[in-house]
């Protein structure tokens, strides 16, 4: 493709793009298609030669539309906020056009140098201290992985420059709780604990990991000649928005040395508003953090945030040095291939950059502001509608809901429940996600789409009536 | 950002791009910046209101493009080739535009399948057998890593359930050489398996690992009652494009039990071309493949497609099933998270799709060929020109050089090496990378920009010859 085709076939790709944004309200919100039915529109071998740059807008159409669930739809309230907001496609669609790699400083200056600046924009906005450098990953669930790979050679002594875990020497324990994303357990089993030094602490009401309880799991551990090496407290959790004590957690880690990491992927991106931070008081006293502008920042996927106190560690455990990447600027400058698993990074920082450039951290807060106040009032009409409950706090974004008629328990509710809640996804009206809390499903209403005005609230919420009726 | 604001900008960037790419043989290819330079043309704080896309666009021409080493570049001879084609960029644009992101199959059925379908393509178009399933993943680093980690679990009958690593069995062991590429051994040391249990084999003239020293030291471990539980194989390595016999090694693994993880990170794409495939002969033997398309191929970074011969064990080994994210659909469709460490997945499938679609596989070939013959027409001139030797084979696209004036040997020589490589790098004409060989600095000449033609290597060479005059 030349530069003129492509110039071509780019604009007709942002007026697409455009009118699909300027619609997508118009849109079912969840995707329609069955198995197998995307796979079947297109042919099952290449083409030999070149096919015209029509078909694909074509296809665009009839083919992968409708065969997406739309995060950026004004009535999408499943998982989690992806926002996508527009500000940080257009620096995304830069790192793409551009073609930068980064390997070395050298091969692309501007690419480490800005995730350095964008990094250090949104730790400001969080309210972090300066004792923090930052990273951009693709995922959570890397970043993770890199935090307890990191908590392993910390409590091992660089076992990886040795026997690694196979020294035979007292097990490493990582410590979690129910409430812990899947991503943490799934990085424990990938880099070696083994499922059975994973502990799950107990929780209290709030769903919160039980200090306690985490003191306890230590002290047994230890009396059976295990090593406690990490926790993983949770800053928001996936299922209720569960927030666990940073603080008290931090004064168990502390005293015995352990890594703590703290899973702030979701809710970290509402510390912009400066009344959320008590939530995750304690946190500076945490060894990592990972947060992710891709979630409720309004980031274009992917772009997790890892931030460390202590970059010299993680690059020991992380790096590695053949000479056709030694660069002669090594000394002077970071070295970001070094600072995860990929070797071979995109310029994401562009995108980071031009969301916060574009939009000011202003209208950033008051978005998460909106979306909070969105969440309560939602609640406090659930609350108010007889037959309905609320079943977990809302911190944040997330409304747990639950609709109990009378007579229903047990396994017929969960029935219920979970046959309401596709009937919702089924009507094109909205898209919300059935998740477990205390044994039981409930439906999770997460706000966060850019355009999410209250009218498409209340749309979705006559939807869930109409869907038990 | 508006959808009407986005299309005005989206308009001035797909402009900006086109001409960039038209334009860029008239640009410095490598980087000129100093280190902190760049950082500097940024505001130490985010801003707190909205500020003008002018500005950047301005900062994108003053700052950033001179901050950037062009891969693109049609005298970029660095590293390895990532051309990142405008066909595939728009595919990209496409995916951002889109939003869309891959959590379970019903989040982005399209997502899902037209994944199985491009990377059936890709299998095809390299003439793998219908034996093998793809998933894409961000780079080689982390392809490798699953391998391992997949090859860790069957050696120990998935011992992630139970004690992981840290069970006190007999140690598992990895087996790569001198010249198995950096994230081989990063690879292995996040896995959990100690710098220890890596063990790198021998490799003969043709910097092949040597089969005969594998089988040793697979009986050497047994009898120290360690246990063989992966060889990772290079087809085309990073230096100097060697080819391990993987027949051979295959049949050594298979003899034993052990995982065979095939690297054809760079050279997989070269398989298109018929002629190229018994440089891997034996890779249907093997566990796992990865083959980046956004190496030779011509797709944007990032595209990795990891291969493998068995997806039950993958997902075995990779799944979490939190009620979260659960799908009605679940049986019938392909579950890509399980796949990988990511959960979150962005729609990478397009820029394969639009790559193929738009290019067409004669093409790709003919592109893929014509960097073949770029590169023996390169070695046989410097072969004939005095003080000039060509110091490795070149079966594929990158010619090794050595400039060895009369007299300089040992360090001297070596200075001179990566003295006259860094000046081609500062002239700005032509981009290059040193690396080591046989002890001794030598510089890589890689083709496969997309616009390179024989004038630009002719210009490259004398600027080579210009650098040690």
């Amino acid at each position: 493709m030349t530069p003129e085709e492509f110039r071509r076939a780019g604009h007709e790709l942002v007026d697409w793009i455009a009118d699909f944004r300027a619609t997508l309200d118009t849109r079912p919100v969840m995707a329609r298609t069955a198995p197998g039915e995307v796979a079947r529109a297109f042919p099952t071998t290449p083409p030999e030669t070149a096919q015209p740059v029509e078909e694909i807008f074509a296809t665009l159409d009839a083919t992968i539309v409708p065969g997406l669930t739309h995060f950026g739809h004004p009535r999408f309230f499943g998982f989690f906020p992806s926002s996508s907001n527009l500000s940080s496609v257009l620096g995304d669609f830069m790192s793409t056009g551009l073609g930068a790699l980064g390997l070395t400083w050298q091969s692309a200056p501007a690419l480490t140098e800005l995730e350095e600046v964008t990094t250090d924009w949104v730790r400001q906005m969080v309210g972090l201290s300066e004792a923090w450098r930052g990273v951009i990953q693709d995922t959570a669930s890397t970043a993770t992985l890199v935090a307890l790979v990191c908590a392993r050679e910390r409590a091992s002594n660089f076992a990886l420059t040795g026997a690694g875990l196979q020294g035979g020497g007292a097990p490493l324990v990582v410590y979690v709780s129910a409430q812990s994303h899947s991503s943490v357990l799934k990085a424990a089993l990938v880099a070696g604990f083994g499922r059975t030094h994973v502990r799950e602490i107990g929780i209290d009401a709030s769903y919160a990991m039980r200090p306690d309880a985490l003191d306890q799991a230590m002290r047994e551990d230890r009396a059976r000649g295990w090593r406690p090496c990490a926790v993983v407290a949770t800053c928001g959790s996936t299922t209720c928005t569960a927030f666990d004590p940073i603080d008290a957690i931090a004064t168990i880690c502390g005293d015995q040395g352990v890594w703590l990491h703290v899973d702030a992927a979701m809710a970290g991106s509402a510390m912009v508003a400066e009344e959320c931070r008590p939530l995750w008081a304690g946190v500076e006293r945490a060894d990592s953090i990972v947060l992710n502008p891709h979630k409720w920042l309004g980031a274009i996927f992917d772009c997790s945030l890892y931030l460390v106190r202590d970059p010299e560690h993680l690059v020991r455990v992380m790096s590695t040095n053949p000479a056709y990447l030694q660069s002669t600027a090594a000394s002077a400058v970071t070295t970001y291939r070094d600072w995860g698993i990929a070797l071979g990074r995109r310029f994401r920082a562009l995108k980071l950059w031009t969301l916060i450039h574009l939009e000011g951290v202003e209208a950033i807060r008051a978005r998460i502001r909106r979306d909070i106040d969105h969440a309560r009032w939602l609640a406090e009409i659930v609350r108010a509608t007889p037959g309905w409950r609320v079943v977990a706090p809302v911190p944040l974004q997330t409304v747990c809901v639950r609709h109990e008629p009378p007579g229903l328990e047990g396994e017929a509710l969960d029935a219920h429940t979970r046959a309401w809640c596709d009937r919702v996804n089924a009507s094109g009206i909205a898209y919300l996600t059935a998740a477990v809390l205390d044994g039981r499903w409930m439906v999770r209403v997460a706000m966060g789409a850019p355009t999410t005005e209250r009218r498409h609230i209340e749309e979705t919420w006559r939807a869930m009536q109409d869907a038990v009726a």
